[in-house]
């Protein structure tokens, strides 16, 4: 079936408010919520409603954060989220990261205390209509081996970095620094396929080709895959996102993040909730914004019109999924089956109506 | 044959100064030099001494530059090389950084028409002496294809990230953003063997399992390797570095920055030189240090003494360094004979004496 974004949105909203969020928060979770959807991202967007919606009952999630800033300098701060939503958290930690930008030419805000905030990139993204360069990352509980590692150490701690462009749209990467996230072993599990050598381990350790794996107690790999094609440098890049979240804020990292399905009890914390880091760079704070966004295009065209080696073409970190959102903004969100029967058990357990579908579907 | 780091040191210190360097820019550039050859990275060390000399023959280096800060903020600065060596202007820009720290919270410089310097991780791990997080990136010569492209447009571009703990030695993490440096395929021609498929493409951009594709017009491929295995996410990496290093400041970008070696002439510049990026931020910007190190010290701990998948024990990002470096710093640095020979030119073409040899090598 498919929805407006507005018809997500709003219920959205909805179902936020109806957990005793201030419309302001609900408005701000619902539309980084969505957002993911209107990009492809589909693991991460209305799909994921029920989870935040049984951590609430859970009662590790609080509907209404005091979210406040406990330490700063001219260009840093932490910032603590209260247990809120990282929906919430985050678009406003990056606003302080984007307000210590502008006065210091850069800003960089640690988070703890927050929870699953979305995808990465649209925070990131945020920085961009203010001629900033915006950084984004999180770390996530724990699904992830280290090279030679037996034990899931590590989340599939994304980064998001977006850069402004002048004529071209902004380069934005927005990636888990594993080789794939957990979502690309459903598919396969659903299609009874193995998956690639070097996406996941078993429980014991040994490289793993059978989807359900990692469910099966086994691991993740960092990006790399294996040794021998630079797991290790996966793997640092996932511990840097879980330090700066995490090391630097105060809250849970490696194995002790708290996991974001509900079924799972945290273990003992070491810190509270789980960390973000982001970061802000004035683009003029180095260089002209003219100059530097003229040789962005010049970098963009460059790449893109480069010669390909097969089919496909040279695509620019950001381009995939600013199609998507061209085509779903007009054409609407396509919603798995299974989604669509949690959404209707969340509309009766909230007494709301469901989204309207688009004509599209009727049709 | 087996040298002591100060003979190698001081070898190196009198061919900078020959070149024309102050005493002072021969020792920082000497002291970077080496530090690779003792921590085991040898491609980066006393075996590119000749390299640099014909960049200086050729007139591309300059042994006297003036160093300057072009523009600033209270955190963020970019300085101009001046066409001198990297391993000059980086400590320098580094030091800057991280005095925008001490003031701000936190520093970041971006440097053009630099050259080459060195490795990454010695530049970064300079903050972590001062209770900083120490970050290094450099863009270089392009020798590696975007996912999908048949061309080369990026550099090896490594990312370093050195992060102080307490009674645990720094995570240091040092790396190309490709599968592996192109030294990997040197080794494997060498023995004559295949390289593993995802290292390198051919000249037509295909997948290619022969150590000499990059010499004959192919590329390495970024981390990753294969799309199916995430090269996309090296190809973010990689780019992030270049653009962070070289249009931040207004260096050469892309397929753009000229090569290091010198049989290879630059084309029509974008930009000035190649182009560095640092970054320098105070732990206790964010949280009082010693809470910092204490979860550091927990971090590390966790992780090294993870279940091993198999005979390997789990490493810590700077561990085979600083194992390395141990060694050396006692037992002296092996250095293999067709470098020993390029030594024996040098010292002809200097009129210098050859450096000492250990009594290692002389029993």
């Amino acid at each position: 079936m498919v929805f407006s974004h507005q018809s997500l949105t709003n219920f959205s909203v909805d179902v936020f408010r109806s957990m005793g969020c201030s419309e302001e928060h609900a408005q701000r979770a619902a539309a980084v919520l969505i957002d993911a959807d209107l990009k492809g991202i589909d693991s991460h967007g209305i799909a994921r409603l029920p989870g935040y919606i049984r951590l609430w009952q859970k009662k590790r999630l609080n509907p209404t954060p005091r979210i406040e800033v406990v330490h700063e300098t001219p260009s840093t701060a932490v910032i603590d989220g209260d247990g809120g939503l990282g929906l919430v958290v985050a678009p406003e930690a990056m606003k302080y990261a984007m307000d210590k930008a502008a006065s210091a030419g850069t800003g960089w805000v640690s988070v703890r205390n927050s929870n699953h905030y979305g995808i990465a990139g649209h925070h990131a993204l945020l920085a961009v209509a203010r001629d900033m360069i915006g950084i984004s990352m999180t770390n996530a509980s724990p699904l992830v081996a280290p090279t030679f590692s037996a034990e899931r150490l590590l989340g599939t701690n994304p980064i998001a970095v977006a850069i402004p462009a002048g004529q071209q749209p902004p380069f934005v990467a927005d990636f888990a620094t594993t080789t794939v996230a957990n979502g690309k072993l459903e598919i396969s599990k659903r299609k009874n396929q193995p998956i690639p050598h070097g996406w996941a381990q078993d429980k014991q350790g040994k490289p793993s080709t059978d989807a359900t794996c990692v469910e099966q107690g086994g691991a993740l790999l960092p990006l790399g895959g294996t040794r021998e094609l630079g797991s290790h440098k996966g793997y640092c890049l996932g511990s840097i996102v879980d330090i700066f979240s995490a090391v630097f804020s105060g809250a849970n990292y490696g194995p002790w993040v708290p996991p974001f399905v509900s079924y799972l009890e945290p273990i003992a914390p070491v810190g509270k909730g789980i960390g973000h880091f982001f970061g802000a760079m004035r683009i003029d704070a180095f260089r002209p914004a003219e100059e530097f966004k003229n040789d962005m295009d010049r970098w963009i065209t460059r790449f893109r019109d480069s010669k390909p080696a097969g089919e496909e073409q040279v695509l620019i970190p950001g381009d995939p999924e600013r199609l998507t959102y061209q085509s779903r903004i007009k054409a609407g969100i396509p919603v798995l089956p299974a989604v669509v029967s949690n959404l209707r058990e969340i509309a009766e357990q909230f007494d709301l109506d469901m989204p309207e579908t688009t004509e599209e579907t009727t049709r």
